[in-house]
């Protein structure tokens, strides 16, 4: 039997992505944000949803651009922290010790020490209510040198991303390995 | 030091999203996203991308509804399933078993065995290339009675969703539980 819990986003999992911008004045910033994911594969696209208060929000209005930076399970605190520090008053780079790099392709900075980082310029803004949609065409990703690639990708455990649930209290690690995909499903056809 | 792989949408960890649909005839069919996610917190809603060429794509722009069930672990190789056949020549509900459940709410049904499902109203159609975003606004989140909440939210751990990676060859479990969201960042302030 089900029952209703009301107008909810129960989407599960969210992820964990780290955002990164310029101020007016250059300084770089970083937000978390868990309203986002992939949108397009041709062109490659993502999107993030965020608050208009934020600081980031103008950032983003300004420059026309962003970087998506993956934090990983050795970097929860610092993922945490971003999301909860504004940079309107706070150099959250500084007070990490993380390294903001700037991007040679768009106006933007990313993070050194997480392992993917997508370059992205937008090219869609949606205003929905409370959270505006942001839709970024990624112009390059970049990855450590010292992840290996199968079919061209990264491998999800090499990278160890953070996972989010809404209205969890906690970040979770990446699970068990299950069943191969386009493949398990077969069995059924 | 980093490495580039060129215009990629590298997000880790990606969802496991099955969305429902009634085609012209009123017959169910359910589909496999991972391009998806929580894109406003008020009013509630969520996106779903997906490519022109698939069946539900004509059942959205006909219905201006649909709904996202979350697949669990216990069901990897239906979701796989809902992401290799197509509702044009297979009956999906039939081949899986699955009981679709017609929503008192919107024009979509959703998947009784699955252990949250969204119903949403389309409310923004966004053609990126070859993936179109829909938005839809959530009127209503119906969760299995046997789930626990916290917060008015049902619970991780409970649930056991897929996690999915772009380029990944695996579907995945939910990790091990690390540290509190809003918290743990809280040290570095």
């Amino acid at each position: 039997m089900k029952k209703s819990l009301g107008a909810k986003t129960l989407v599960f999992p969210t992820p964990v992505l780290v955002v990164c911008t310029y101020d007016k004045a250059g300084k770089a910033n970083a937000m978390t944000a868990a309203w986002g994911g992939i949108c397009c594969s041709s062109p490659p696209c993502v999107s993030i949803s965020l608050r208009e208060a934020t600081y980031t929000y103008g950032n983003l209005m300004l420059k026309k651009a962003f970087t998506i930076s993956i934090p990983t399970e050795r970097y929860v605190k610092e993922a945490d922290y971003f999301g909860i520090a504004t940079g309107r008053t706070e150099d959250k780079f500084k007070t990490t010790g993380l390294t903001p790099v700037r991007s040679d392709i768009v106006d933007a900075p990313y993070i050194k020490e997480f392992p993917v980082n997508l370059e992205c310029k937008i090219v869609q803004v949606l205003n929905l209510g409370l959270h505006t949609l942001f839709v970024g065409e990624v112009l390059d990703a970049k990855v450590d040198n010292t992840l290996q690639e199968k079919a061209e990708q990264p491998i999800m455990e090499q990278i160890r991303p953070l996972v989010f649930g809404p209205g969890s209290a906690n970040y979770y690690g990446i699970g068990e390995k299950l069943d191969k995909v386009f493949s398990v499903g077969r069995e059924l056809k």
